[in-house]
């Protein structure tokens, strides 16, 4: 664990006395003791919430109650967006006006196109996204935050359009223009379509709908996090989500599905599997895809995943790298199982997605399509209890000291 | 203090309990009790810094560890945030490097100000300046973070093209082409001269560039802390500074000093001041630029505002709104102080930029401007021992519960 600053030797350095340092706050919590100083926060509640529980021992995750496997097997993306931001299944009417909703708001402005064809082509999709995402904010009108009406539209829109603007600047970065969105196709449908020019086929989508899922929603994860930090000083909900996708273009959250392939490329074959994990032990490299702060067991998502990859191998074709893949799972739960460190999200989410054809920079633009239902039902949320984020500090800087000069510096 | 979510009568809400819920993170914390759930994190620490320092009883605010009237009196804004960012105040010779480095990267690439032309000219400066900061992460490689090269160009670039991008999008959206910064003036003339196209008054020059270093820095607020929380997943600056803006932008935290202009001129006049302020705590309603979560006395910025404004008027004309703020200030100081509610640094800072001619929805994106300080510096403390950001929550919403099809909804 890294916490220190490397100012541990200043005079007024101690955590434990400054950590309760009077602010005229110790009234108005729900607690009385002094709070600690947690690096990252592990561990505080920085939030109530009712929408999603994990159980990290019994690898548990469920939305608003629903088991996520129940989710993946049985709705579908929208439906299960429905779920995560209004609290419960939508009945058939509520759905399908959920759904023409959408439908209707996944055209983009010629203004966000045009913006995005100034985009320099080689800029990575995640910047592109986050600056389409706060652009969206200049086009609706703000601080209509006590309508449920806005709050409706604004729901819309997020999921709407950011899917669109994702697939907008795949095109535009290869030359072309981005092409319309198609009515008669359903969400994950329409997303692989305009992002590859080709319809796509039937198992294809339902499997991509089924990640969506998967990725939908996952309490306060730092991106959500951020969500509701952000969201908490009243701001609009463009700068929420935009807020909330450059926290996950750190390669710290989004990104490690990118990783697990060129890591699964780098060992090479099966039989290196056991002398390189070995090795990365002994060298405390992490294992990409493999562990989490809040499992002790397998990832729930990733039991699924690897279902829906060996779905689409059977009807696609194998890849030889899931093999690979396997066979560094069952070594790794030999060595590293008994300290609670097993497959997460992300170990199978990059096999599957290269299977689907799409490109390895992409993979944390499609995580962040999905988590938008999370963002925007923390929003949401957050909206309905705030109170903005504004945490102490432990100091540990220098004293007061007095203004020296330039010349004698 | 409102910590519901409507959600009480679940059988499953009990803060105290829940609080406590294991996730394998008790040995990894500095200290061992259980942590209570704060709203807002008040109170909570959430960082070791050694950057800024804050005593709300005595009215003091430090930069590492220089009083921040000593500040505005004695240094520039680029000194200051030198200072803030690199933890001690420069030599004759480092700070002209800084200053000549920020000098060279004010322009801003054509295809920015291509990309700021497809915005609506009548969205909020906020939501354009959070889409550019965005943007610049599009020309800049990232993951460059164990750079010292990389941190150092990083800052330069976004403070010096942050004031590019506010000034550009004000003569945009008034239809103008965006004009060049002129390396004959310093920063504080210069974004003056790119917004208004007319040389500043060296005074008008000066007491903003006192105003910036007000502004630079004050610890977790709620923009800081939502920096240092997309920073802790290792995404780029941009994306860092990206967030903080659209956090900024939300009326609990930047814009209180527009709301203060719209009070006084809504007082109307002297003799209003009583009864309307009377009226106002009777209907419990914000007084606003009054009260700090920090500070228990006069905000120590607003003493020094308050200064500066008098310095403008005498060379400029005086404004009768100010004889109006500061009989609210007199009378509110007997009603109020008591409580610990004292004018905060939006009293007064309303008035100087409407002296300096500054357009209202612009104020935020001044403070934007100065502040970029205070997050670069953080980020980079961030950095130096980063944990991601990844709190707990209180679950207060459904035990599992089994999928219901459609039709039995």
């Amino acid at each position: 664990m890294r916490y220190g600053t490397g100012m541990a030797a200043s005079p007024r350095f101690n955590p434990l006395l400054r950590a309760g340092k009077p602010q005229g706050m110790a009234s108005s919590a729900v607690g009385t003791a002094a709070p600690v100083f947690r690096p990252g926060l592990e561990g505080v509640p920085a939030t109530q919430s009712a929408i999603c529980d994990i159980d990290g021992l019994q690898g548990k995750l469920t939305y608003r109650g629903y088991e996520v496997g129940s989710l993946a097997t049985n709705s579908s993306f929208l439906e299960t967006a429905y779920l995560l931001i209004w609290g419960e299944l939508p009945t058939a009417a509520e759905l399908q006006a959920f759904e023409s909703e959408v439908q209707m708001h996944r055209r983009v402005s010629f203004r966000i196109r045009d913006m995005m064809k100034s985009f320099p082509s080689g800029g990575h999709p995640m910047d592109a996204l986050q600056a389409s995402a706060a652009s969206l904010g200049l086009f609706y009108s703000r601080r209509a935050l006590d309508s449920p009406d806005y709050i409706a539209a604004a729901v819309v829109r997020l999921i709407a359009k950011i899917p669109t603007m994702v697939a907008a600047f795949q095109l535009i970065r290869k030359g072309q223009d981005p092409i319309q969105p198609r009515d008669d196709l359903a969400y994950a449908a329409n997303f692989l379509y305009m992002l590859t020019e080709r319809e796509p086929d039937p198992l294809a989508a339902r499997i991509f709908d089924a990640c969506l899922i998967l990725h939908a929603e996952h309490s306060l994860n730092a991106s959500t996090f951020s969500a509701r930090v952000t969201a908490s000083t009243l701001t609009d909900p463009y700068a929420v989500v935009a807020s909330a996708v450059g926290t996950l273009a750190g390669p710290l959250h989004g990104g490690a599905n990118e990783d697990v392939l060129e890591m699964l490329e780098q060992i090479g074959t099966e039989d290196q599997v056991e002398p390189w994990l070995d090795r990365a032990i002994a060298q405390k490299q992490k294992i990409m895809g493999f562990g989490h702060r809040e499992y002790k067991v397998k990832d729930p998502r990733a039991v699924i995943l690897q279902k829906l990859a060996e779905e689409l191998f059977d009807q696609f074709g194998h890849d030889p790298l899931y093999d690979l893949a396997r066979k560094l799972e069952s070594v790794a739960a030999e060595r590293l199982g008994p300290k609670g460190i097993y497959p997460n999200v992300d170990f199978y989410s990059g096999l599957v997605y290269r299977k689907l054809g799409i490109p390895e920079d992409l993979f944390t633009p499609l995580f962040a399509i999905a988590r938008t239902a999370g963002w925007l039902a923390h929003w949401k949320e957050q909206l309905g209890a705030n109170r903005i984020y504004r945490p102490t500090q432990i100091y540990t800087g220098h004293a007061e000291r007095q203004w020296v000069p330039q010349g004698a510096r």
